[in-house]
């Protein structure tokens, strides 16, 4: 009971922090204010819905609790409202965007692993749903895809599932897990957003860190 | 069974109106005709087959009835042949896709208040409906989304779903109910095109009220 | 049982295939490892997911078997070491897409048939099970989507189906039948791609059959 308070804690906080990650890219493209919150509301639930669709689990879960629909459409809103003074928020996408992969690599994980499928399917099922509500919101939005950037980004998710299933393996205590999980995703990405570390084989241009932007 | 019969007509003349939606954008694009009908079809049936997976509806509704199919495939087809010879399609194209937003709006809300879920996702559903076949389309073909443009356009989609939710919980007769929302998503959205109206905050640019073409 | 074997040797072919063309479109973008894993991987398996989603089969097939992931991870890592000293990647991308497309026009087609469908439904979902990898494919990387081309595509996957379909329905061998389709699928493609035939009208520019390179 004690763990899934705090899975259900951290299950807003992503959905949050990827809705408020929707917003910031909607708000560089001055759309519609609906348009705005349907932006930061599929990106904030986009990774758990592709998740339960895929895993089967019907209807998915935000339909039976519309608390999740209200939570992204306030942030996004709110984030509407607080970011018509800020001239860049190319940095606050980017590290809210970093946040939400981290927590969501972990609560993808675990929710695969509550359905009894194998470690390698757990991480797949993490790794798709840290990404894929940023991927939505990048291809809707007509932005460059994160995921195309040449700095470390579905290796931060990849790592954070590892850990997560490593350490549930050995029977830890599930708050620690969840930590550990979260906190290797976490550093992973900050690493590649600081250092502006590359993946693949060096390339061209020193990589700032920073989202293009995109106008 | 006489409102059941109505939410039939509505349903296959959203499909219709969107399937040409499509076939307009694909015909801009010259592509493959078979590949011209496959973007109709998926413009058509896309909103109602996100529905259907996320309320967990299975089969999605056309595969048990392939009539939708055939409906789709055959008005995109006639739109080929209809529209070889017109050089202008985006006026037809706009307003194409505004009937099929408020037709859309209104059906997506009713399929979803018809499993009994909150208002609150009733209205999401409506507005998810209405946008998703539109989105799809103009990813599919590289366009820029009607969705990312400055005019009201996602709004359209909240005001025809929150007049029928509204409506609906009156207990006024659901051909009435329907109507009003279909009229008010409409009228809303022919406002945004035919004065430009903006969603945002007064941006750049006059705002004509066409698709922007993308060549 | 025989029959069983061929369709599970298929289905592994076509996937990696896909996740081949999956990582050759990744490679020209330069991704993070991980992320071209990822692209592999939803090429690879994207079809079918979306096949069994709609179908409403449960959970998709490859949450049960870990298997089809790790083929295409090993694919797509295996294409990004094999790759790193090739210059152009063009001609061998538009050829893997290409046979990933007969297979799985085959494969979607039998899928469909298999869960008692209609013949119009099976078509339609050979067509969509054949198509949708590539497309999502081409979405992620940013890439000029190869349905959107000039040249027969989708209708290569059309024939396959509609092939496939027919000759099924006479009873004969399945192995026959399935053999007839993917190369009546391939043969349509090929004749595509070497000729640079057109499905639309005849259009400005030659075609040169390679995919239009994005950088």
């Amino acid at each position: 009971m004690h763990v899934d308070w705090l899975i259900t804690l951290f299950d807003y906080f992503g959905i949050v922090i990827f809705a408020i990650s929707g917003a910031l890219v909607g708000g560089r493209r001055r759309m519609d204010p609906v348009g705005f919150a349907l932006v930061g509301t599929v990106t904030g639930v986009g990774g758990g819905t592709l998740r339960d669709l895929v895993l089967g689990v019907r209807p998915v879960f935000w339909v039976e609790d519309p608390s999740y629909i209200i939570v992204c459409v306030v942030a996004s809103v709110a984030t509407y409202f607080a970011t018509s003074h800020i001239s860049s928020l190319r940095r606050a996408l980017v590290w809210a965007d970093a946040v939400g992969l981290a927590t969501f690599a972990v609560l993808g994980t675990q929710a695969a692993l509550a359905q009894q499928v194998s470690p390698v399917i757990a991480v797949a099922m993490g790794v798709m749903t840290a990404t894929f509500g940023g991927i939505v919101r990048d291809v809707l939005c007509d932005d460059v895809p994160l995921i195309l950037r040449r700095e470390i980004y579905a290796t931060a998710a990849l790592v954070g599932a590892v850990v997560y299933v490593g350490l549930d393996w050995t029977g830890l205590d599930q708050t620690l897990v969840m930590a550990a999980g979260f906190a290797a995703a976490l550093s992973v990405r900050a690493f590649g957003i600081v250092f502006g570390v590359h993946g693949s084989d060096a390339g061209t241009g020193a990589g700032t860190g920073e989202l293009a932007a995109a106008e």
